[in-house]
């Protein structure tokens, strides 16, 4: 595929609308002036100020150190190509078209560019009831025409799947998977929905505005139309309402204070990326977990705060650990109030989390709530009640060098002790090893493929 | 239940922290500090800068004329208890939760406030497992507490249910009932589905940010535990990066150019504000009709621009209606081309949804996107094809004085002719009388009830 300046596809628009019969009379101009105002990708990316775009290409993906958007999208795709070389012309398009949706342009020059194998599968699918002309299929959807850049970053991943599907190798590209990009275990109070759960590649879209996200996926998912199909998606969101301090999660509790440092490039070479122990596509990259986390709201919303704040560990109000006053306080695991009792309860959620109860483990957590709608649960514990429930909680997003000593090893001991899972259920997810960044002229996971 | 400044409830929090055995001896002196720093709800409100609250009190509900905010969450309500005098409690504590948080406030003070109704039922519900004590349990949950007031507004309906129910005059309210509140008919391609459709009574929070819209309904709810139960939920959310025009909808078409003026007094009383054909306590108000409307957007997605924008009306980029130049320029309906053909085709979206084609029908649209994931569905038209397909679409949400001359009047058409309904499948809604706005010291709805 190749990229064009933007005159072009106005120029082509024009042209085809001048040999639809019927309205080319009324509409050629008028149509032509005005594209050329809304939607030049040139002027967008000129009139964008400073603020509302994030890099692209670089080292490191945009979008695992990039400072937190406020809504996200996520999609995992299943691939349903058995050709390796689909692959690669998938991810170079991809590639192609998220970095001019960060830079505030279209998923494509908007006189279409799908490729023929994508027409074929199209047209297959909707049968003579609408045939696309693949002449006249605009290159994107069009929904955020207006809309600045928003800051859109797209981190792309790879699931195990793509390495060894039911044991085979698809691809030709099972010697070239990291040993870190493990099966992921099932841990205790696990309630993974199939449907929602894993994926053979993963894209996150992260944004300012929920529809510069989901305008992002959507164009990728129909630009991989024909070689991967989306198997679940995830909306998530933070509040934007003048807080400037750690959001708050729907627990009502500050989320997200202890996170090993972004701006610490020593502290990200040990946490976050990849270094040398894998192979060398993923070097740079790093391993994202991603987990839907249903929370029973109305449940946790009968506890007294001061239950609350014996589950979570900390102060509700404030953040601030248990027995401390603000919130970047020190945890002290090791306090004992005048009775002797741990001031930070032994199941706690901070406890369990912390560092110091795992080895020195840690996890850069970018994590999201999600708030979709109600639908009926069936409750685990008494009085076993059946009832409409906010379908809410936390799309929780980590990024790790190594999932097996940082979720992994985290979650293991808090899946079973976690006062905390009494209100919420793990319910989906999955683990991409989510390449190193590419470099302008590369496409993402260009070194993998070309390994293999 | 009497409102209290703000000092009082901080107060008795610190009174029950230090009576709490175990942590008070640590937390006791430094939450109560902490909770006069970041919960003072006077401290919020003053902090909140101009345009972040919009008027509660007043002749008309907020969030009907209110400039639009990014943000909504709708929730429909069954009523579950038998005494009419609980309805007006619970409309009494409504409003005054409501008010408090478009100022930026907790639903109530922090110390409760919850009524032993309330308590009764939730003890009930969770059994020994969790007993609530109504001395400590918050009176918020928590989560907007950084947040300024986002602009929030809340609008109350009520649904037929409230008047009439199998027949059954539950209430005594029966013969208040106005003609206008009409069982909604069943319209063609309607597929509605029974769990998102109807209610009792309606509240919708709108805001510039979900967590405090969702809040808003989240207070609500739980104040309503005994009274009503939430039936349906629905997000919504416009497009915020930026554009300053008409926002455009998931289809990528501006939405919303044509609606009678806000601004304009006399228009709003044509065809917004109920007058006195009706019952007292509707005068003033309004009648609100929502429609969750699920989109095949893939589907829309393979279609030519020039397709949809027969489809449609109207061109896609400059939002202008066919034939013309710019977005506001007059849709001419009678207009043909060279070969005598309609320039805006019969059975286009915006023909059918003109005023001139309606004997002179106007609402007022208020429509937000929705984008909660993707699930499998099975198409109506051929192939028949199932697949997994975002659920995503519109929330349509309208006022106007008489829906039977106002979307009843324009959709009855619609549902049979548009275009778009090969893309589009109504899934959910319901038809609500929003009563007059209350002014200070009354609550919603209390013209209602005392007439009763």
């Amino acid at each position: 595929m190749k990229r064009k300046d933007d005159s072009t596809p106005i120029a082509s628009r024009r042209g085809f609308l001048t040999s639809a019969a019927g309205i080319a009379a009324i509409t050629g101009t008028g149509i032509g002036t005005d594209v050329l105002a809304a939607g030049s990708a040139d002027a967008a990316v000129r009139s964008a100020p400073k603020g509302q775009t994030e890099p692209f290409w670089g080292p490191h993906q945009g979008g695992i150190l990039t400072p937190q958007q406020k809504h996200t999208y996520f999609a995992a795709f299943d691939l349903v190509t058995d050709q390796q070389g689909d692959i690669a012309k998938l991810l170079q398009s991809w590639t192609l078209a998220a970095e001019r949706m960060t830079t505030g342009q279209t998923a494509q020059a908007m006189d279409g560019g799908l490729s023929p194998a994508v027409v074929r599968v199209n047209t297959q699918a909707y049968g003579s009831h609408a045939t696309p002309d693949p002449a006249t299929l605009a290159g994107d959807t069009g929904e955020a025409l207006d809309l600045n850049p928003a800051r859109l970053t797209v981190t792309f991943g790879f699931g195990p799947g793509l390495f060894v599907k039911d044991g085979n190798d698809r691809y030709g590209l099972a010697h070239l998977r990291p040993e870190a990009l493990v099966d992921m275990p099932k841990f205790a109070s696990d309630q993974l929905v199939e449907a929602q759960t894993g994926g053979d590649l993963s894209v996150q879209a992260c944004a300012d505005d929920p529809q510069v996200a989901f305008h992002a996926i959507r164009q990728l998912a129909r630009l991989a139309d024909g070689s991967a199909q989306i198997r679940w998606v995830q909306t998530g969101f933070l509040p934007n309402a003048g807080s400037s301090g750690t959001p708050r999660n729907l627990m009502g509790f500050k989320d997200g204070t202890i996170n090993p440092p972004p701006r610490d490039p020593k502290a990200m070479e040990q946490f976050v990326w990849a270094g040398t122990e894998g192979p060398n596509w993923i070097r740079g990259g790093s391993y994202m977990v991603v987990r839907r986390i249903r929370i029973a709201l109305e449940h946790w919303d009968q506890m007294k705060v001061a239950f609350q704040e014996q589950a979570v560990g900390r102060h509700k109000y404030t953040g601030a650990p248990l027995g401390k006053k603000n919130e970047r306080d020190e945890l002290d695991l090791k306090a004992t109030d005048s009775d002797g009792n741990l001031v930070v309860p032994e199941n706690a959620h901070v406890r369990l989390a912390a560092a110091a109860t795992n080895d020195g483990a840690q996890i850069l957590r970018r994590p999201y709530s999600y708030n979709v709608g109600a639908d009926v649960i069936a409750e685990r514990w008494p009085p076993w009640r059946q009832a409409l429930e906010y379908d809410a909680g936390l799309f929780f997003v980590c990024y790790q060098r190594d999932p097996r000593i940082g979720f992994i090893k985290i979650y293991e001991k808090m899946s079973k002790f976690d006062t905390m899972n009494q209100f919420v259920t793990h319910v989906g997810g999955g683990l991409f090893a989510c390449p190193r960044g590419a470099a302008q002229g590369e496409y993402i996971g260009q070194n993998l493929l070309q390994s293999a």
